[in-house]
């Protein structure tokens, strides 16, 4: 029997946020979860309030400025940031520095490589703090990372796309079955929650309905967290991310060439093996390739593939839900895993 | 054969009007448009960028910042303000001194009580003025009030939801088939568009897709419209709005009860005889009550219904796209009958 | 501690049969649920492969053709049905005469009156045990009727529009609150799942996406429903449906009158006092109204309310899940009723 | 002034004869279109009772059963065939027999190279005319091959996928500036009405809403029309069509490698002279690809690209509505090539 600890969650007012605030009230180690904003302007509110789907189970949360001393006095143990990402660059060494075990949601603390990093333009107060805690902030995908994750202080959760392709990829990599130098494309699609709660003309429902369209191409900032922890260069991983008119889910569309001699039995059988202790990667038959509604509400990732008859050519699907899988169901995971609870609490 | 005239469109970067944009386009006896808006931050712009949908037909189409001047020198016609009330309500009075001929899209000028026009709390620069336009702006329903329309110098555009009800209800109130002192009840359903192109929490795609809810319940702008066009009191109409995960499209279920003796023959006849010389309300059997989609991008109002075996309950369903026939279509149907061209030309 | 229980699915393929195994799966007292179907060309299949969104948690369940020695060798102790009204009818009879507790999820049992009954034209093969099974059923609204549904061998589960529009009118009108002679009018609109999952034109995502239309006027079966439960006639409460392009979820618009001095506050007070027990009732203050989303993938019927300033309109807003409290998750709150578990087990 | 011409449609009641039904009514050189079903169990009807958004212009099509006589009488002109293959496959050969020019919207003739032919399995009565047919049947993308188009008795109009794709790639690969050896990848995502207007578990709106789902990867018969006109062979063009929960609309993303020394200027200048008289191909600049709702209800094919800074890799982004340019609209046009119309005549 586990004891029982207590989990703060700051940023609990967007979608990643009240997602891992539901799943965290259902948790059964951990204790009604501490609420916290980091807004200026923003005004003290009731979780059910916000999230009138909760109320119930959730009347009586209330949401509440952040600050150090709340976080002591409430005895946290495991502090969840669901902020911007200069908003956790800015609280994460802080946080570490008092004690606490850290996962953060954000883009903050997901590149090991000072180029890649480059792109979000931080500006640390404490550059020398900042760059030992990049140095050993644990990337946050528990099937691929756990003894890590286990001994971290600060688990950088992956990001949505992040999470899909990684997965998706990492098994033929590890295996050597891929003809890495021909380069691999990613294609994925995405529901509109992965843009953030805050209203633009972006996701007004009337743009987004009835639409398609590619966005940041060559450009977007999970191709970086991919290629370094794939062990690719920038050659050989191409990613072009899709708004889909839905709120949830992630459908990516891999494209690899197999080495020679590689069969469709090889690639399933690579795949279940890699996986075969991983609670939440499903592997599919050719039968069926996955789609997103597979995932949506669960903490899984979806796989399948099909080869062409006498290859090498192999699509690829990869399918989960941005906000449990690619957010707050792998934060719970990662904090399963710091803690040492089974990977799945709080997670079936 | 007529002359070409000059419309100009004040606030074409909105929702109402791009779509009237499109339709002046395409409109015979129309020049191109002038387009303007009238926002201090407001950039000029090119049309065909704000809506890549019509590049092409309006490649050339740049939006203007709105002055006198530039209205005067293009030698605008008839000036259609797609502005917000109080735009409408400051610009309106001037245009008409200066001899245009206007139709204001806007809920500025459509109410006769001043009890009603009271819920928008216009504050007038000259109220004399404003008294007095407010008492000779045409109510702008062309199949209920062409003539007032066609000598008007200002058209108070109808709004969408009270233009789906009065056009519904007018016939049999007008026929004395109605057993008005029970109360009629017009539950009205509405898509997104209606809601403007502001981003705001109410119209971000996560929080309308897959959703339903109730708004503005007993305070809803439209109901006086309905009311006052109608020649009901308060107690006899009841409005309820609510917002569908749609882009565009109003139905309208409206409770009524007929007049003792009252057959379902009567009241199909009293529809198709009142709107015989319609070009823009489609009557429809019992057998099949109009669905939104019957009416999107085109300029019909649809309207049908059912009534109990032995009366006297009616159930009244009217449906039409409220960017069109609920705007836009609308307006260049007032335009038509105001500069005497055919009420259908540039909306078949 | 409770002993657990076998539970048995007929008809597990469709919408509320699946719903209904999710939630038998994660039920505390429940052992894994026997699936079976009733088709003639129903093959036996997995329930993962129907619905792999399931897969993990339910890898093993095979859904086997349905026979009563294989019931009675799972040593089932609770029977649900999730069939076609005719195989309901047929199944009942002759379950609880072999002992088996029975919740029914198909129209088959709902109605008492015969005259009502009588649209669906039953064609019982042994009409006097079916007249005692209709007049021993139980029906199956937990919080409007649990003492009944305890004792009952069958529960014949409430519709989904029912449900919503029952719960929201029980209070008030157990309460005398209302003016029943003026009428009731329930404005109600669903998602497609409540159309079943058999591939149709009205099904087919061209017809459903954009638009929105209203069906059954003056003929939905669940309107017999509603008016046997809250006691009114048919002159005093009238139904009309519509089908939302949404996947899931009620909302019923219902426009009541209060009786002569009868506040909002007593209104309040009287919702609030009816359900201070129900688990699953939700009443929102008038600030704010239930919109679908609030009640989606939970077991809440939510309910709130608008009164007119000075009285006597009001317009009452119930919105529910149609799968779970209108199907499923209702069904699993009957069979805790029935075996004596407290009401919220393995619904929260 | 061009005569009038006589159009006559097999198929009228499917989304793609719908869609052809509209254009053509409105089309200012042809005669009211004489509609026709060539089903066994197809009841005449009216088209506004299944289509009734286009009520009030066709109030009085009748949709009737084919026959060469009524074909013969009406003095059709040009004939369109919205039927299934096999369907086609068998009408085509007679009509050009009796001197009909024919547009065939099905995939019946687009395929010159029998192998490619083989996936559809024609069995054709007259194998020896079927074949003379596929020889001398022009492939119906007028941008691209207007003098055959031209003189041709028999016009196979594209497939909506094909059309996006092969606009998108013939420009490059005509000026040979692509490394196609590397291989291309077309990664395309089409709306539910491509799938046609038969019911299916496939298209059911609880099926689709919500969800993205890759299919018929190495499979789909589109991508033998596009290499076969973009002159690639199977190992250079890869294919893989997802389906949208939109109701129409196609994007395709490509993924090319540009030649050695190829810049994004090179390639923008290409695509501009390429289409430089094309009236229905919009070329985007780089700072905004193309997106689906670009093309809704237009005849535009929507082009826009964006290259990585230093090359070689290009994404390609292509977008049409697949009932108008990927179906309906293009077979208008070809018939205006076929008849010598201006190409815009009825599409504007």
């Amino acid at each position: 029997m586990h004891a029982t600890v207590q989990p703060a969650v700051v940023g609990a007012t967007g979608y990643t946020g009240a997602e891992l605030t539901r799943l965290l009230i259902k948790h059964p180690h951990c204790r009604t979860p501490l609420l916290l904003h980091d807004r200026e302007d923003g005004a003290a509110g009731d979780f059910a309030e916000l999230y009138p789907q909760s109320a119930g189970s959730a009347r009586a949360l209330s949401i509440e400025r952040f600050a150090w001393d709340r976080l002591r006095d409430s005895g946290t143990d495991v502090l969840f940031l669901c902020t911007p990402h200069e908003v956790s660059r800015r609280l994460a060494p802080e946080a570490v520095e008092r004690g606490y075990r850290v996962v953060d949601l954000s883009g903050a603390w997901r590149l090991k490589n000072a180029a890649n990093r480059a792109v979000y333009a931080f500006a640390d107060a404490n550059p020398v703090a900042a760059s030992l805690l990049d140095a050993s902030a644990a990337y946050g995908i528990p099937e691929l990372n756990a003894p890590e994750i286990a001994g971290a202080r600060l688990v950088a959760n992956a990001g949505c796309y992040a999470t899909s392709v990684i997965l998706a990829l990492a098994a033929w990599i590890d295996g050597g079955l891929l003809e890495l130098e021909h380069g691999v494309i990613c294609d994925a699609k995405s529901g509109v929650s992965g843009a953030g709660k805050q209203p633009t003309a972006r996701t007004h429902f009337v743009e987004v309905s009835g639409n398609l369209s590619a966005y940041n191409v060559f450009g977007h900032r999970h191709a970086g967290e991919m290629r370094e922890q794939l062990g690719l260069d920038d050659g050989q991983l191409q990613f072009t991310p899709h708004l889909l008119p839905i709120p949830r889910g992630i459908l990516a569309t891999i494209y690899v060439r197999a080495k020679d001699g590689t069969r469709a039995t090889d690639l399933a059988a690579c795949l279940r093996e890699f996986y075969a202790r991983a609670s939440f990667l499903r592997v599919h038959g050719s039968a069926r390739l996955p789609e997103i509604r597979f995932s949506l509400h669960t903490n899984y990732c979806d796989v399948g593939f099909a080869m062409e008859p006498d290859g090498p050519r192999v699509v690829l699907v990869s399918c989960l839900d941005n906000l449990v899988k690619g957010a707050a169901g792998q934060a719970v995971q990662n904090m399963n895993v710091m803690l040492g609870f089974d990977q799945t609490e709080g997670l079936l």
